[in-house]
């Protein structure tokens, strides 16, 4: 298997990320494309089997070195029929069948599946859960993601809905409004967007001075990182807002635990680059919500591999459904 | 297949419950034993064995006629080693090899589970789940118990600790007690235990008169089928007691739901036999916190099977196992 390779697309609004990934998981070569969203996304599927053959010409590899292509895309994917079910940010009208164009315009092998469930399988394969067969990855960015992988395979849920971790309720009773209608989602609260709005509603309400009300007055806004940094130098406000988030954060992972006991629950995307003082606060609330067997065996840990997961956890795919 | 029968054993505490399930998951013949847990269960093992092959003679079958043995136990269960981890109720030590005992004594092959997921199994081969490769069981008796299916086979877990669902911690603060050390566990709101609590603390609160101020009055306790029959007559005090129970059990059924995207989750045990009023209001409840795409596909339904789950998931082991 020492020269052969699997293509992993991770497909966004703006850029495509794509790498060769050997069938140990390990990316040999990475690049990254714009993503034309014109033409109703016309173009997506042509400008990708342009920018894999030419990357095999640059490298002088030959194309049956190539197992073939695993790809992350966002939104909702019938991963069985590799159809992606609706991507307004990509121009894609309703059941775009993404395998079956990219596969007439490679002849190569096309799985598809959803980004979020990409960037869980990556870590699972190489990254933070090496090894584990019960995963949970929780992407905490602009918004709040997850994958949820359980006896080595991702969990889809019947309707592809599975690993929605942001759209668990934390707040049953009286919590802040989410975009998706409901109200205490886990993302109002933990997302990078969510974190700001905790500190904004705390310095009007007790924040007239410190640090964050100065980057506030400078800045006329403030970040997540904003909120962590100056809780790392023990900031009274901003440590109140890490430990509001801890708790919530601390509350649903420990809930997961509880109904499927994984090895190992994986926070990653841009909060999750706050680090030790995030991780060790999340682990102390977990313990004080996971039931006894849970909080001895899963453990939680920061994701290894960045921005790769998603073209490792593509590429996995292939190596899956070839059974490598 | 027509003569060929799976022997589905589901061990209790003070009842064995055997059955000759055939391999569509139907029951030809069911029977009960006494459980002897005297001699630190020694005993346990050849009573199964000389109780199938009573049965045999009985019916005139030959042990030919058998697949296998598939046996649910109560406690953690080593599923790979096929050993029991502790059952302190049966008389057996650390790390009972009940496989080995069983295969010796019988001569069949043994394959042996925790009984709650045993349970959630029956229901899914041939109950309210009937067909669903993802699905949650719930079952509401003294305690809380549950199984988790996904992908169609049993999430077990690092530590075996999966389907924990009474330990999922419903109220995040100022929760009830739990036998397991923590506190707001949905056991200590939704058993029958929990309910009949409950109860008893709005009749301090609230309740000199009315129904169930009457049946304490009368019996010196009231249970949480009083409780139900109450709420179905309309007392107001009954009816918030459901209330608060529907509350809780939507909210935690609707976060698994949201992680998980079951096809059905299914309520069993002896507070589910309330029926429609509670399944219609842990379905409202569900609404108001269940993720929209989740909302949409995730049904709740009762349980199908009653005390029969049991032996017919347990059976469903040696199906799986023999890939028949």
């Amino acid at each position: 298997m020492e020269n052969q390779w699997i293509v992993g697309v991770d497909l966004g609004g703006t850029t495509t990320k794509l790498a060769f990934v050997n069938t140990n998981g390990e990316i040999a070569h990475k690049w990254e494309i714009h993503t034309d969203n014109s033409d109703e996304g016309l173009n997506i599927t042509t400008n990708i089997a342009k920018a894999i053959d030419e990357k095999l010409v640059e490298l002088g590899i030959s194309k049956k070195d190539l197992l073939g292509i695993g790809m992350g895309a966002p939104g909702p994917v019938n991963y069985e029929k590799g159809v992606i079910i609706n991507a307004v940010n990509l121009g894609w009208k309703d059941h775009y069948p993404l395998k079956e164009r990219l596969e007439t315009e490679t002849a190569l092998l096309v799985m598809i599946e959803n980004d979020a469930n990409c960037a869980a399988l990556g870590e699972m394969w190489n990254g933070a859960g090496k090894g584990a067969k019960n995963l949970v990855c929780v992407t905490l960015g602009t918004g709040v993601g997850g994958g949820v992988i359980a006896n080595g395979d991702i969990v889809r849920g019947i309707n592809g809905a599975a690993g929605e971790i942001g759209h668990i309720t934390a707040i049953p009773s009286g919590g802040a409004q989410c975009n998706c209608g409901k109200t205490g989602c886990l993302e109002t609260i933990t997302s990078a967007t969510g974190i700001v709005r905790i500190a904004k509603e705390e310095l009007v309400k007790n924040g007239t001075n410190g640090f964050l009300a100065e980057k506030l007055a400078e800045n006329g806004t403030i970040s997540a990182k904003d909120v962590f940094d100056a809780a790392r130098n023990n900031d009274t406000l901003a440590s109140k807002v890490v430990d509001e988030v801890a708790f919530h954060l601390g509350f649903v992972l420990a809930n997961i635990a509880n109904t499927l006991n994984p090895e190992l629950i994986v926070l990653g995307g841009g909060v999750s680059r706050a680090g030790t003082i995030l991780l060790n606060q999340v682990k102390e609330k977990f313990t004080k919500f996971a039931f006894s067997p849970v909080k001895e065996s899963t453990d939680i840990a920061l994701a290894t591999l960045g921005n790769d997961a998603g073209v490792i956890g593509a590429a996995w795919l292939i190596k899956n459904h070839k059974k490598i």
